[in-house]
């Protein structure tokens, strides 16, 4: 496979003058997803884990409906193939694919919803089997940061965590924001890691995508450093998860369901 | 249409307490594609400059080749629609549409292509025809960043800027980091303003993605505050693309066709 990243010669403009140099850049990856021997998606990513990312893919995005569903799995490097074979392609999925969410149907009125097949696959969180203190959150946000080594020398790739309220418990990297969620939940399906009453620490942006994606997954927390969107949130009390966003500098905003939080109680609405 | 920000109540750590306070979140809104009545794409968004997206994404993806292939759109915000027609639907868009650049196709040798349509719609720089100093990236980056009001309120959008070596003519924002060149490539299509020998000035990232629609607008020249990837490096050096990261702190790396920079011919390889 790949390097993660790569060394360029660059010219580099600092202290007033131009000097050459030489700058690690993060590797943009394209790999081809077959299903049954048919082009399904391609996407661009770190060419690391891939196999995990394909397997978090399928079953988030509910291609199949479960690990177990996918017969068989193995990667062609050279030509940036991942090939997967399964008897039980979800019947429903490409029927719905890419179809907008307009009106209520299937008996859900979920307005947060874009596509339906989003509507069908993320779940409502049925209760709360975690809490943490606002600690808790600072600490797991610098762990992210610490472990982010190729973020460190390159700039450019977004950082996810698996954690529970003592730490991470897997941490994934990708230029592309959804695929080191889809990464760690491949591991995690691989593994028979629980996510049921965990969190999930990201470097980015919390856009309605991620948020899905959270749900997906099953975590019921998600921290960031960075900004939520307003369709985000709509989602995140649709489905009951908490979300912690602008987490730095001593002070974080908690938008959603902080129930979670130890002590909010007495301040929450 | 909706307002580009909502203000939300949520709580607040800070200075080691919690309280209740008002953020303003970024909106993301979804909008659906209609080309002649059929569902197209569905694009998640700042709502603002809405059908100048869509037109710049409908050219700029080649789904119509020219402007004037549209030959009606209109806009139904409240159910977040936009309508076009077209008697000019581009014959090779559906066809080719995601389907992956493998092999040495329609005569071309372009290895740093990932999608077939990418590689037909990217066209290569035909020569030099802008040069800027170091002086004006700083300058130019300065100016995108004053102008990021939306940014400064809620830290969830990207923002992009046509430019000259004068400064900015253009600026727009988005969540999604393509939706704000889409606007502004729409915004020039529909006033017949000409991008050649401009300069994109880009908040985010520099991924493969970005570099080709830097191409299909057919801007020489990208600046960016942040990282780039392998994969646009490489694009931009088979599309003769200057590109410019890493501009902060008064330093900048310069990666890819530096002879458009005043005074770097001497250290050009």
């Amino acid at each position: 496979m790949k390097n993660v990243d790569t060394q360029r010669e660059i010219l580099r403009f600092k202290n007033g003058r131009l000097e050459r140099a030489l700058d690690t850049v993060a590797t943009e990856f394209p790999v081809t997803l077959k299903v049954n021997g048919q082009e399904w998606v391609t996407m661009v990513c770190t060419p690391e884990y891939i196999e995990d990312m394909a397997v978090g893919y399928l079953v988030s995005e509910r291609v199949v409906r479960r690990y177990e569903d996918i017969r068989d799995i193995w990667t062609d490097e050279k030509g940036g193939f991942v090939h997967v074979r399964t008897d039980h392609l979800n019947p429903y999925y490409e029927q719905l694919q890419n179809k907008r969410y307009i009106t209520s149907c299937c008996g859900m009125s979920r307005q947060a919803f874009v596509f339906v097949n989003d509507a069908l696959a993320a779940k409502k969180m049925d209760g709360v089997h975690v809490r943490i203190t606002v600690d808790d959150c600072f600490r797991l946000m610098e762990a992210l940061q610490e472990n982010a080594e190729v973020f460190k020398k390159t700039g450019g790739v977004h950082n996810a965590a698996l954690c529970d309220a003592g730490g991470i418990l897997v941490s994934r990297m990708d230029i592309g924001r959804h695929n080191a969620l889809d990464k760690i939940y491949g591991y995690c399906l691989k593994n028979q890691v629980s996510t049921k009453g965990k969190i999930l620490a990201f470097s980015g942006r919390i856009s309605s995508e991620i948020l899905l994606k959270t749900a997906k997954i099953g975590c019921e927390v998600i921290l960031s450093k960075s900004a939520p969107t307003t369709l985000a949130l709509e989602s995140a009390e649709e489905l009951g998860i908490t979300t912690i966003g602008f987490i730095r500098g001593g002070s974080m905003n908690i938008y959603t369901c902080p129930e979670r939080i130890a002590g909010v109680a007495a301040h929450a609405r």
